[in-house]
């Protein structure tokens, strides 16, 4: 069967650039190594990779006390499933619930070292009796020590990201010498988008990386320097549905139903970047319109016939391909299949 | 089987009150009448509806041109599917078209009244040329003029909200005098979910009236005074996942996978309202996390143990419901079931 172009797509649509993701990967592996595991934020996600035949997947997120049986479940299902734990009270609740046939609960310490999200702060002496807690809790191993360093979103170039990612590093491996004081080793580990873009040197003393969106990239990491727009592999198909001369304005049929709402105020260019027309501005969005104009000047509606196709750059691909039910996969523009993701938690 | 209650749910998630859609449903009703029919914005929801016994479906999106042929299929499927235009280019594509068995196309002519959306000016002497088009064209049938007041979103209180209703029922009506001076009759409606939930009498002058969000409400709507904060129907639930005493916050498992960032600015209390904690506010989100904090004042960690579940209020409830997988239908906390949303285009 011939493949057929992107244009006999029914719009909004999410494509992937397969080649592009391809060639992200493997310049991740080049520059960070790779392992058969897998990190992924929701459980639901964990079950499908486990469903499919991952046997070692960390659960990259501070234990939630309601799925602590469905993490249970997992542990006793897969070689390595590995969860993350920031609070005394969640060790308990692994206390309560010990795995079958002498299993481990593997746990990674969450730690914070600036990103100010979750994990335990890295300069309280809370992390490091935490730390000895879990080693002394039967059934428990610590494996290792986990940071985000998510603040790495907040630089603009390389200097900046590389700045982030060597405090980071630091300040995890001072946490590591402490942990070593108190007799205690175990992995360590940093990861963002950015940071592991362009790892520094002393990355290489962690036990491993966990490189984010690096697969499909998007605008956000593009203006934060982790890629240049053209590595972006993830776009949204939208149609031009209206035209309204008497604001300057066109109508498109994507609103924020196909384009996620955080690239509120970042961009000259609106909420996303029109793929060819930097002259183009994504205003704003409702359910199912988008409305754009010129960034100066007047409209030329030729044009933008009724039906032209227009391709949108998401500011953030995360936010955007989970507003898509189907993403549509693709090789320089000729349809290759679907991919259905993995919603919910 | 005994129904389980709302907390045994894992969290993120949707959950909806029955009796309070049931309730605002009826008071719909009283104000406004009742039809069979569904007005719907994307032809998934088109197709779920007409798979499930409707056949008087208005599909009110100014009519998509890669979309003609799905709804000449709906056209020759059901008693009545209406599709909306405010362009001649789409009426061209009509004619192309031709129905099976001498059926018509019921075209909707979309007026813009104000709201600056999509729709030909009502001042504008292409809306009357576009409507005689419409007449004259060969298996076209002009069912109706079309308008969508959204600019009552704008409005504070009853009063403004009717200021508006008011404008788009006299230009509507004015513009109905215009056709009928042209020899053309046909239906008239209006519809937003404000000006629906506090009608003006002259709104009885129109065919009829496309009400919105009212079954669901949310905090937006309870800004503008469409409803009470007690009548929204919809609410996320989610739970503390984490204490960050050095920041003064909590973290809730809900970050904008689970709830939309269209709140953004708009609250005292964040990103939407936190029920029972008007002292609350969520202060920001990533993908699976949101961070909490007090208004002012310290936090008092006791009342909020790991694990404990929050309700949020979400400012949008159309933005928010898309973000879910899954609704979950309560009535006085006991769940009776869930409902899978169709989602796609």
């Amino acid at each position: 069967m011939k493949e057929k172009p992107l244009s006999s797509l029914c719009t909004p649509a999410l494509v992937v650039d397969v080649d592009k993701v391809k060639r992200n990967a493997l310049r991740m592996i080049e520059r960070c190594g790779s392992r058969r595991c897998i990190v992924v934020s929701t459980l639901a996600e964990a079950c499908f990779y486990a469903d499919h035949g991952f046997d070692d997947i960390l659960y990259a997120y501070s234990l939630p006390l309601d799925k602590v049986e469905r993490c249970a479940d997992l542990s006793e299902r897969l070689d390595l499933f590995q969860i993350l734990l920031d609070h005394p009270h969640a060790l308990d609740e692994l206390k309560k619930r010990p795995l079958r046939d002498g299993r481990l609960w593997h746990v990674w310490l969450k730690l914070d070292c600036g990103n100010g999200r979750a994990g335990v702060l890295h300069s309280q002496p809370e992390a490091i009796s935490l730390a000895q807690a879990i080693v002394g809790t039967k059934g428990v191993e610590l494996t290792g020590v986990y940071v985000h360093c998510g603040n790495s979103y907040n630089c603009r170039g390389v200097e900046q990201i590389q700045a982030v990612a060597q405090e980071t590093t630091d300040l995890t491996l001072q946490f590591m010498e402490k942990l070593k004081a108190s007799g205690i080793t175990c992995k360590s580990s940093i990861g963002s988008t950015p940071s592991c873009s362009h790892p520094v040197k002393d990355m290489g003393k962690l036990s491993e990386v966990h490189p984010g969106n690096y697969g499909f990239y998007d605008v956000q990491q593009s203006v934060i320097g982790s890629c240049t727009l053209e590595e972006v592999a993830v776009k949204v198909l939208t149609r031009v549905i209206g035209h309204c001369p008497h604001r300057n304005q066109l109508l498109i049929d994507c609103g924020w139903c196909g384009l996620s709402l955080d690239g509120a105020g970042k961009l000259p260019t609106g909420y996303a970047v029109i793929e060819g027309h930097p002259d183009l501005k994504l205003l704003s969005m409702t359910q199912e319109h988008g409305r754009v104009e010129p960034i100066s000047g007047p409209l030329d509606y030729s044009k933008f016939p009724l039906g032209s196709l227009l391709t949108l750059i998401p500011y953030h691909s995360c936010a955007t391909a989970v507003m898509h039910p189907v993403y549509h996969v693709h090789s320089e523009g000729r349809l290759l299949g679907k991919w259905i993701p993995t919603r919910g938690w």
